[in-house]
């Protein structure tokens, strides 16, 4: 298994290193900061896996899906994430404490 | 993504469903008694991911290089899992608190 990109995604004040897995990619994920999203799980939580993430066709479409069919979101639409992907986050209370995100290209 | 299994685990005390999403299984663990690892897990940190698993092709020969390697085993020797697969797990204080497992044929 090889990381095939390192990335720093600002505003989610994180580095990402990626592997591939098959067709599966596991995204390492390091706060650059205490007050970013990821800086605040690893204070509460210690470190562990943070979230699972869906391919879709269409990120934007596939959250108003899912928000019609009574899933709570966190992004109501979707926002640029690493790797240029368009991504948005479903919250955990409605995925049975498992925080899913979804993403395009 | 459809459920293509459902199995009960009776040493584990678990039920497991199956569904396939490209070549990467998402396994669904409903525990069966307080009293199981599972049960035990969502009873100190709620419902959420509990652990990833990594097919090997020998799962018994990979824990071996895995500890040669300093990691850190809760199964020194492999073990019959869900689906009738050989499995074993890493202890999730060498793996940045993600409980690992490895599985083979």
């Amino acid at each position: 298994m090889k990381c095939y990109s390192i990335e720093e995604v600002v505003d989610q004040k994180v580095k990402t290193a990626f592997f591939m897995v098959g067709d599966t990619k596991i995204e390492l994920l390091e706060s650059t900061s205490p007050e970013g999203p990821i800086g605040k799980f690893v204070e509460k939580k210690g470190p562990g896996m943070h979230h699972i993430a869906f391919a879709v066709d269409n990120a934007t479409e596939a959250l108003k899906t899912v928000e019609e069919r009574g899933i709570r979101l966190i992004d109501k639409s979707s926002r640029k994430g690493a790797e240029g992907l368009d991504i948005g986050f479903l919250h955990p209370k409605s995925t049975y404490g498992v925080l899913t995100e979804l993403c395009s290209k």
